[in-house]
């Protein structure tokens, strides 16, 4: 029998109970949960079969034992959560992005490298087996040079003015939204695979649905487009439903992003192609399980995930067979496996195989380069 | 705090560890894990952080307060297991042939029913969201009358001489191969959704690779392809690699399902087409997310997974919203949580929703007829 | 300036217009059409620039210089048609099938012989480029040992009780439909890629729509759609909607047809799926330029149609470069084009690259057996 | 029998031939071909079984009785060849793009204008089937307010730098490439099915492979790529493997476009999506038989073309029923018989149904913002 690892984790919406189950997949016990009210954490914990929920963020950091907090709460509580959690000496894990501005951001992960815990951001796509996959074929020289990377992440459940979320209201979410949301993601992805982080970018933001009607009661995520509309209130919208991004690497490849949360009948499309001097990779998050190897002198393949056929680091993420989908939600067990096993070790390693803070930090950043281009209509240096 | 719901496993290859997690999600403590042999067990409980191994049958249920076992151990051994889970009093939830013959599982659905426990087969595809849409779609009369069921469940793990599996050898596995193996799942899905059972079957067997060499230490199922080859027997093959299977069903449907485990490139291909006379249905395994509706006067959909499209019982099933991948391993769950729902409810509901010993007892006698078919060359009555 | 090809076409519906562009691609002057009317044929002249509407076969076989003969009239013209033609001693094209029955058939093949004459049944699925590859890969040993050719040809253009067209009469179509239409196309391009003959059938035919209403006035092939029903005479039919097939080969392969008019939502879905001991082959005809490569030990290829990466004989069919849009239209140039080269060098050859009167009388042959094995409900050895 | 129209054809290369196919489609005479040297046109008409090789434009213009005159030669000889053709009095139809320059694009635009004859710009993208289909729809508002339109246009067949074309030396081809050859058909096409314009753009231009080997004997188009290296002299390209543009359009949509012809495995690959208020376009033009239609609150559909489901206009440029291919050369024909519809009847109507010298300027200008923006790497306004 193993020593026991138990985690908290805080947000009872849509991606809370996502981390409670993949640690229990773990065989990590999870001893409760924290929510925006008793109540919503209460519900939740009934539903989850969870032993505990609490009322506060004190109550949940003076579990006994607690080995790790895991932060899904809306954006502009990350930084003060982490804050505390750091604090209390626990490990943590947290949701993209890490902090409402850089500053925020690079203090969380100056004081979490301080207290030598092990710190993540939730960046999750890179652990579907073909992300892996494709990480290990650009590295070991599979594409040749790196060209082009060049993709889109395109949602629809903003389309409508009826449409509502606390990610609308900057005071909440942030101040960017389409581009923070989602293409914070897809950038994520492609440096994580590339290895080549964006130095220069020239972005154009839209605002197609310029005032929302916000409902007078609370919305769950995702959930809006089932529901009737009925009060509401007028709401002016200042952040971007669409952006494009021209993007240049520092290995020399160059690139474009498209992101938008209101285009009809893309559900979470997160979409990249790299073209290189000898092959090319692509994929979206909407057929997980292949991916198309473009090649010039000889049949492109369309490789179906099967961890017979992958590397190493790809079998690893690979949940079941050939064949056997692969899921979603089996991307946050295969992170917070990779985080636990440097929790067990002692502390962060060299060279992590998971997200930490400084892949938030280079997140935000990137992401102030964006608004800023898109303000002054320029290209700027990150 | 909700009352403790315990199960424990037996089975500790490929599919074991898959019930444990899922399990484990819907908040059910599992106790532990029997194997093929205490390491085996012990290796995997260690893995699994489960915390016990158990030597023996009569030591998993001698657990107190022990709900449920589910048994994922070679076929032969299903009925005697069920049969002494029965006689404990535990419920039982069994993977798929629910034995080695039509008699044997008759029996097993008598005991069960008597005992008044809940009883499973484990037919997990009916519990992709898709699947759960297409019986739907089907039962609200979207195809108007159904004309046509037909498709297939085609596999390349067992192409080569040197592949070898414990469902190569009759005693384990049963003297059907593929179409028991997986032929199975198709039937039952197919049935699932249209409401139709097979009636009258002709069926042709082949087997491709009539010779193999197994190998003189065990191999895990899947795991083959992975290893080089080393000592073998040479070991003559009855079973069949390869069956195309005419079909009418008791709703005046007509049919044909084509199975093989000697098909390069297919990894794990379950896909089936339904022709109403007003629309069309087609979806398959390896695009789990995925149905394409027909239509004739109209242009033909291709529907993503969306909750928020789907109907309730679709709607249950899903794990993420639109957009967001659905992994085969989310099916185990699904299919727990409603068989666990009818445990904590007391007892087997007048109409399950989950596949009972009944389905499992339907597919053998279909098995029957079809091996019946393709020995004496054949139209055969269910 | 070489010397002038002069051909003229019989059928004026949807399939005559297409011989007839096909041929003026190539050079070859089209001298003119004949209908089943005269007004019928100086309408479709008109539209086509033709120079002549004949009145008569006779008049056609008059023309001076005429070097060979289209025939694309319904099926119960077809044998008494080439006669003529062959008896005045023209180069003969057919439309499939051949003739309304297989004694019929062997007659026009040993008439076309003793002439000397080119003969041609238009199986036109054969010069999509990627057919031609197809059978270059099979035959070069690219599959290995072939194991399994299974598929279907599915429509829905005879979906309601309110389609009509000829085809649905005996009388002038054949007693046999889904399958002599659509069937014998697969059949015959399966064998084309293969080589091999199919030896033993196993059949079960439908009649899903057994009574229709027939339009007082005609209407032309795949037109029927588009126009509201008026009035109707109602007419019980006799020939089967969907036909499913067990397939034995020469080769020792086996394998499975599906077909039907009454699929909703499927066009013109004609689709064969070949395994091998070593890789796969799936194409189907509603995307011509792609063919997927199925393999075991290696990622699937997805090859997209591109000349430079294909065989001498699939690069020659090849109307345009990679990624460019080859048509159902270019495989009639195709065909036509190997034809006339034979006629160019004065009659059949050893080995034709293009069907021929005895790949008609194959189909129709096979034809029987299926028919028989249908009604008798039992295996047929052709 | 209607009146004889006379075409002739500049240009033995790749695209000379898919014009004069088109053209004998339409039952339109061609009366022969004038090639780079007189043996090129000589083998070219042998080919192609046409009557003549002219040794000069003067000769061919002296064609008694000739309708048109369609130019494919290399671009730098487009405008003194259109010039020629207009003072002969003689309808003309011209490949892009229309000249090396906006102003000689102008100054032709204006003498075609002055002569009353028909002009074309040969877009052909316009005509598949569901490029017409898609106009109609966005046209009676099927996708709502149009937000964001966006895609690629890409290819692999200038990957190497052994890869070599005239279009590579700017001399014949002109100072961009990629953006000019190939982006001007995304962006005519776009603009066609949107009715918006381009008004303001933003692009970053890369050339991948700097210097290329030039072969030392000429080579055909996209046949590059089937020959070995032989001899060759080193040459410094100046002009874009690669552009991405953000781009701002009249009716208020945002877009983006990359284009590249050094992206392995993609073909040809020109793809669009559009999104709007209500629903989605996207379509690529190596599936040029289906589009999706993206909806929010309903399953998106997947059109295959079908004239039967289609508006007028879409079923017009069909060649073939619901599910048989259609083909890149038949988009010529398309073209053309739009434009000799227009001959016979007079001259250009006052909305031309097909791309007119207008559009070829239009192209021309949007390209000079292009390239400017790259230069300067800023906005510019068109």
């Amino acid at each position: 029998m193993v020593d026991a690892l138990k985690a908290a984790v805080i947000g009872a919406g849509f991606i809370g109970p996502v981390h409670v189950e993949a640690l229990r997949r773990l065989g990590i016990e999870v001893t409760g949960i924290l929510g925006s009210s008793l109540e919503s954490a209460q519900k939740q914990a009934a539903e989850q079969r969870l032993p505990k929920a609490y009322a506060s963020l004190d109550e949940l950091l003076a579990e006994p034992g607690l080995t790790a907090v895991h932060i899904t709460a809306p954006n502009y509580l990350h930084a003060p959560m982490v804050k505390q959690v750091i604090a209390a000496g626990k490990h943590v894990i947290c949701e993209k992005p890490l902090a409402m501005n850089t500053a925020d951001g690079e203090e969380l992960l100056t004081l979490a490298e301080q207290a030598g815990i092990v710190h993540a951001t939730n960046f999750n796509f890179r652990f579907y087996p073909l992300s892996q996959e494709s990480r290990e074929i650009v590295q070991r020289g599979g594409l040749g040079e790196v060209y082009q990377i060049y993709g889109r992440y395109v949602q629809d459940w903003l389309l409508k003015e009826t449409d509502w979320n606390w990610r609308l209201e900057p005071d909440l979410g942030g101040d960017m939204r389409a581009v923070a949301d989602i293409g914070s993601h897809w950038l994520d992805l492609t440096r994580f695979i590339t290895g080549q982080s964006v130095t220069e970018v020239c972005a154009d933001f839209a605002t197609f649905v310029p005032v929302r009607k916000k409902p007078k009661k609370a919305l769950a995520t995702f959930a809006g487009k089932e529901l009737d509309p009925e009060d509401y209130e007028l709401v002016e919208i200042k952040t971007e439903d669409y952006a494009s991004i021209l993007l240049r690497f520092d290995g020399g490849a160059r690139g474009c992003l498209t992101v938008s949360q209101v285009a009809p009948g893309r559900k979470n499309h997160n979409a990249y192609e790299i073209n290189g001097s000898g092959s090319s990779l692509a994929w979206n998050s909407e057929r997980v399980d292949e991916i198309w190897i473009g090649h010039r002198d000889k049949a492109s393949e369309l490789m179906l995930k099967d961890p017979s056929l992958m590397s190493p680091a790809g079998r690893l993420a690979a949940e079941a067979p050939g064949g056997h989908a692969e899921g979603f939600r089996s991307t946050f067990k295969q992170l917070y496996k990779r985080v636990y096993r440097a929790i067990e070790a002692g502390g962060p390693p060299a060279e992590p195989d998971y997200p930490t803070f400084a892949d938030g930090v280079w997140a935000l950043r990137i992401g102030d380069a964006i608004k800023q281009s898109a303000q002054e209509r320029r290209w700027v240096t990150v």
